[in-house]
């Protein structure tokens, strides 16, 4: 593989990513106007060519208003082929192949460094070792039930500590390689 | 509340505290022998007097051989009144009372600051409001699945972060206050 894929993540202490309803409001700048300025986002998001999100996620991106990937390639994944909504034909595509598959595709396109995104779609492509880098940033707040960050991969995954900061708020903010990615 | 009670426990990413069959073996020092030395361990044992442990988790320290707790009062926690092998009579007490009795009770015994631990034991603590300090160390592992931290609480608990270090082997050590502690 010469194509990086890179999770970005904010979680919760208990490790979750959401809400059981998927929302997002224990977030700072949760409104989605702050959020894209802070936590060393905005150079993440200027390092990456594609995303790779999962459905669920993508519609919540949605009730944000503005479209939040401009110029980026944006592949939507579902089990069941996903439906894109007419107004954003042409920013984001569907799918429904398997996550060795999408990389291959965005490879095969030029794509260098992919954003993946969203509960299940982190899950799969984990279990696929197809995450190389892992930046986690810890809010400290307990919500007690949400949706994981990770799932069963059938494996322990083992990862290389690279770098901590601590960010306003509160946040811990590290950034970690995946050891044993395919 | 006059006494403290503190959580002191390693996590992976994922938020599991222990594999579903309680073992450790992803834990730096999971041999027993070199844990209690490491990781700002040896020090924060020395700051408490108390050691309050779910019936699992002290089954668990059994089975490392010594007695890990000299000097100190240990209350032993089940929902059935625990049995506590005769050899321990004298370092350990079962109680199957709810936290706030527990709580009471170390305190008129002069106790100033306890250690929680134990799985249900840190969420039936955290559910009663009665955790004021967290201290979290994060191994850069991923298991999938296994027993979680922190369970539903019915509310949101918010921490203040208060420092946040690096340890060798990539372990990322952070400090936190509970905000709405009773």
């Amino acid at each position: 593989m010469v194509i990086k894929c890179s999770l970005f993540v904010a979680t919760i202490l208990d490790g979750f990513i959401a809400r059981k309803c998927g929302a997002l409001d224990w977030l700072p700048g949760s409104d989605g106007v702050t959020e894209s300025e802070n936590h060393g986002y905005t150079d993440f998001f200027a390092s990456i060519d594609s995303l790779v999100k999962g459905r669920n996620t993508c519609d919540l991106m949605h009730t944000f208003g503005e479209w939040l990937y401009p110029g980026k390639k944006v592949l939507v994944l579902s089990s069941r082929f996903p439906k894109i909504p007419i107004r954003l034909a042409e920013e984001a595509k569907g799918t429904s192949m398997p996550p060795m598959e999408v990389v291959r595709q965005l490879e095969a396109s030029g794509s260098a460094h992919a954003y993946v995104d969203g509960g299940k779609t982190i899950q799969s492509f984990l279990q696929a070792g197809l995450i190389q880098d892992v930046m986690i940033t810890r809010v400290p707040v307990l919500i007690g039930e949400g949706i994981p960050l990770f799932g069963s991969s059938g494996r322990d995954i083992r990862l290389r500590h690279l770098s901590t900061g601590v960010l306003e708020n509160g946040l811990v903010q590290s950034k970690y390689q995946v050891e044993n990615a395919a």
